[in-house]
């Protein structure tokens, strides 16, 4: 006898366990957790997955993943149009947005520059954002809100070169001791730049 | 805007975090991993799952879940079918054929008699025991092979009583001190347990 009774079963261990971060035991704990389920629950749990693979659009403008051509921000006019926040992906989106302090709009660049992993400039939607910036009716601002690491900084640097005639003005997030964050215990490099950087003292 | 930026996105997160053990943020990652993934991948991903709810088979001998109507080890000649080892489970099974030193076969009950979470003798497949052993035609020893705690000595002791008339011979699994357990980090009852059920000494 095989390890597994139904080929069926095994099939779906197989599929959960090839998940990020699942291992074979928790796919096992999960597929009989289904096995136990009504049949319409799973099946709409299925679908609910397929239609990841079918029902997603990319919002034509910005990348992002949408439920029409166009996404919601981008569609919406009483975002700024005259700022466009460059990010590496979808869940960057989610973080800004969960903030409530930006108003503008995207440009999801669907990863980051990496030659170890293989991924250069062409593979990123960065020729859309230079279209996007060549056809902008208002001077606009570029927003580089990409991670602090090598690749980030990277990447950062390729698009700055790319776009620096194009944009009105081109600007990174702000990197600094964060809220609350004790200066013992800051890395020596956020706090060097925490002090190159110093804004000028506004109390509320 | 909504949290999320895509419906499709929304319900595959919802569907995913609907599974035990799994919370949003997590849901939200898988779902975004998935989301990166080909389709066919999605798709094949999908229809595993969907297949838990369409094409998994119950053994009509034993209640396992199989790919025919009789599972492969009650369809197997070369097991034992005068020993029947009764578990809570299809994972039980898994994990008793997995040391490799059970040769009968098995009865999956589906669950266990549980007055709290409202399971009783009806929702377990115990008529189909008692009716399995009425057939037999080989005298048939019953392991009971349930869990050691409260609940699991309730439906023990309810099989017990059913099924006395019915069994040449009713056994309980060993329990004792584990290979390798120290004595002195026992628990007193299996300690306690492990002395009345003392075994003759038999070096190898």
């Amino acid at each position: 006898m095989n390890e597994y009774p139904s080929k069926v079963l095994q099939e779906a261990v197989e599929a959960i366990s090839s998940l990020p971060g699942v291992g074979s035991r928790t796919a096992l704990r999960l597929a009989l957790h289904l096995l136990r389920q009504p049949a319409e629950n799973v099946h709409h749990f299925a679908t609910a997955i397929d239609d990841l693979a079918t029902k997603v659009h990319y919002c034509k403008e910005c990348n992002m993943i949408a439920d029409e051509d166009i996404c919601g921000i981008c569609s919406d006019n009483r975002r700024d149009h005259g700022i466009i926040c460059v990010v590496e992906s979808v869940r960057d989106v989610m973080s800004i947005e969960a903030t409530g302090q930006y108003h503008g709009v995207y440009h999801v660049l669907g990863g980051i520059i990496s030659p170890i992993n293989g991924i250069g400039p062409g593979d990123l939607s960065i020729d859309r954002l230079v279209e996007r910036l060549q056809k902008a009716e208002v001077p606009t601002e570029v927003i580089l809100a990409l991670s602090g690491d090598v690749e980030g900084e990277t990447t950062s640097f390729y698009l700055y070169r790319k776009i620096s005639g194009l944009a009105a003005r081109i600007s990174t997030l702000a990197r600094g001791l964060g809220f609350g964050d004790d200066l013992e215990y800051a890395d020596a490099l956020t706090l060097g730049r925490s002090i190159v950087n110093r804004q000028i003292f506004k109390p509320q």
